[in-house]
């Protein structure tokens, strides 16, 4: 039988769900064929298989590309003087009053051109690429307008025709009140609901509807109105829970059978066990934890007892977790929430995967896209253990 | 006046001493010939030079070449799999049974040629050279015996000769007790004093002397000998000093006017002043701090209060800092040490260079080395603030 792509003498951490730790198999070898994998297993074990191409991989690891299933990844400005005024002692009013914190990005994204947070977002996207990523979440919520919101939600699918590479575009105009509706966060909701979810829905730009459920941002209330309103548009949820506060967030998201609920700080016993009665994935984002100096450590090992599948991602954003690297998110949740290797290489893998509704992807399998990502180490260990490091020797999306 | 090399429309942080902050100089430019500046400044005071060849910088920022002043970069073995089981729960007594700890990369790097330390090492290298980095520290320390510590700093010298940049070669022949002399650190002093010193100053392998002072390391009175014995041979020493506990060996270090001190957690007031009197540089290394999980703080604020010039360097070492970036160790000092913007590029330029002895370089200033980096940011912040990203858009080492 012919196939496209042979990638021979490879060793493989196929990730699939039912495999032993990560799935390791020794003279592995990868056959793909219209972007999808035909085997990937023991050589040994392989059908007759000609290939078009034949890559000897000379011993190298393969594990599925890399899912970034948490970004902020599009919104214009800059918030890096931002971070140099609070080292040097500025107060959050301080900044507030210097024009910073999110209303500074919200005020620089509303005045960019489509273009512009497209060319803005590339250099980040281009980071996340040149690590092993294929698949990478991207959410509006800096625009907090009609035309705003659809114009990042545009530049976010023009991502995904500037590189090889999947976007998930979500919509998260639930964000933060826009000052339009300062003191009327119902009336936002409203807002959300009538007028800006249809005209995105009728555009096709959303393929999940996330929110901020939070003290700062939206009440549980508001969040349920959100919801309902995109389960009749057919769109997944995905929610902003727990970060700061418990709102009971993660068991509204669950109610909804949301993929997602996503920072948990201070989730409680109670949104993981819905949680885990919904299937929702935690997706722990350990970057923020960092950056912010976060103190409050999301609930590891109840998580891991009740079997909620965990997902690690960056979310990057020019706030609370300028971080442009899986790798370094890797780390951080290893070193910081005490992840294992395995945890750790699942999160950004098969978990991500799921956090984001896809199924043809996230392990070595065969049926699966052929997502690939070629590594130079002894060991898939390496990726977790080293930071800084980028030991990315090639990457293939759909099969290329 | 003709010159070899002109960079112009640049932005510098000249990051030289008595300048405001970082020494911002907008329209500016820099000319070199013969690998050293010949002019650092405004475009508009500039003297009347011809270079052979102009570069456009386009309005990117120049700042010095970054100096990373402690590395073990050296090293052979692979640990990440002990980190894999320490995060699966393994207790440190198992992973010492295994064959793990330091134990491990001294028999590994005593199995190791000097060709195979050079090409383990080249990648790290590469890593650091890829942000930014023009010279670069790195240590003996895990031969621990006369032929083994000689071939790791024959490997160290052979680094700068495989790449462009400069390395200082540190003896730390007194970083561990090897299991020959087990029990008798003394009698391992006197012989690193008596055998190895002599031998590494007659073959002219290192530019400093170093140690670790620690319980589980060498006694202050042991780093005397040895600091009694390198000051008879003119080599300047440094110290892994206060670490773990206070062994006053920060004011031990100053006393022999030591090039730094390093680590610092837990460094007292006595030790702040007699390095501020010896003018000794703490160097800070946060990626250790981060990746052990140290609770203890370094004495930022005294430091700064009693004007002792602070460094910050990757300690990139395989047991408790596999970090290969000087932009995240940046990231590192700023959000886990409150280190301001500033502090941080003067940590990996212009204190980093004292840190190591050197006079000529850290700054851009006229006479100084020509080693730059041109970077493609909106502003030098943005190299403390992001994590994961390298913006390093060309180095220049010695002019080229
Ligand atoms: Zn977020
Ligand atoms: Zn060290």
């Amino acid at each position: 039988m012919r196939c496209d792509t042979i990638w021979t003498n490879a060793r493989l951490a196929t990730m699939a769900p039912h495999a032993e730790g990560i799935g390791v198999t020794e003279h592995g070898m990868i056959a793909a064929t219209d972007g999808k994998i035909l085997y990937a297993g023991p050589e040994a074990d392989a059908p007759a298989l000609q290939g078009r191409v034949v890559t000897d991989c000379e011993g190298r690891w393969i594990t599925p590309g890399l899912v970034d299933c948490h970004t902020h990844l599009i919104h214009a400005g800059n918030r890096a003087r931002e971070f140099e005024l609070r080292l040097a002692g500025a107060s959050y009013e301080e900044i507030a009053r210097a024009g910073g914190g999110i209303a500074s990005t919200m005020a620089a994204t509303r005045a960019a051109s489509e273009d512009d947070l497209v060319a803005s977002a590339l250099p980040r996207l281009d980071a996340l690429i040149g690590e092993g990523a294929t698949t990478v979440e991207v959410k509006s919520g800096y625009g907090l307008d009609l035309a705003s919101e659809l114009r990042m939600l545009r530049a976010a699918r023009r991502l995904g025709r500037e590189r090889p590479v999947s976007i998930a575009a979500t919509f998260l105009g639930a964000h933060a009140l826009p000052p339009e509706f300062a003191g009327d966060a119902d009336g936002y909701i409203e807002h959300i609901c009538q007028v800006m979810l249809p005209e995105v829905v009728r555009e096709g730009l959303a393929d999940a509807v996330d929110a901020f459920c939070e003290g700062i941002g939206f009440s549980a209330q508001q969040t349920e109105r959100l919801f309902t309103a995109a389960r009749a548009h057919g769109l997944p949820v995905k929610l902003h829970a727990e970060q700061l506060s418990n709102l009971h967030g993660a068991a509204l998201a669950a109610r909804f059978g949301a993929l997602s609920a996503d920072h948990l700080e201070h989730l409680d016993l109670a949104g993981i066990e819905a949680m885990a009665a919904s299937g929702t994935v935690a997706t722990l984002l350990p970057g923020a934890y960092y950056f912010t100096r976060e103190t409050v450590l999301p609930p590891i090992a109840a998580l891991r007892a009740a079997g909620v599948p965990i997902a690690l991602a960056t979310d990057c954003n020019p706030g609370t977790s300028p971080l442009t690297s899986l790798l370094l998110t890797m780390n951080m949740g290893a070193t910081l929430f005490r992840l294992t290797v395995e945890e750790c290489l699942a999160g950004v893998t098969r978990n991500a995967a799921r956090a984001l509704g896809f199924t043809d992807r996230g392990t070595l399998q065969a049926g699966q896209r052929c997502d690939l990502a070629i590594w130079d180490v002894e060991h898939p260990s390496e990726l977790v253990y080293r930071m800084g490091a980028n030991p990315l020797h090639a990457r293939i999306w759909s099969g290329q």
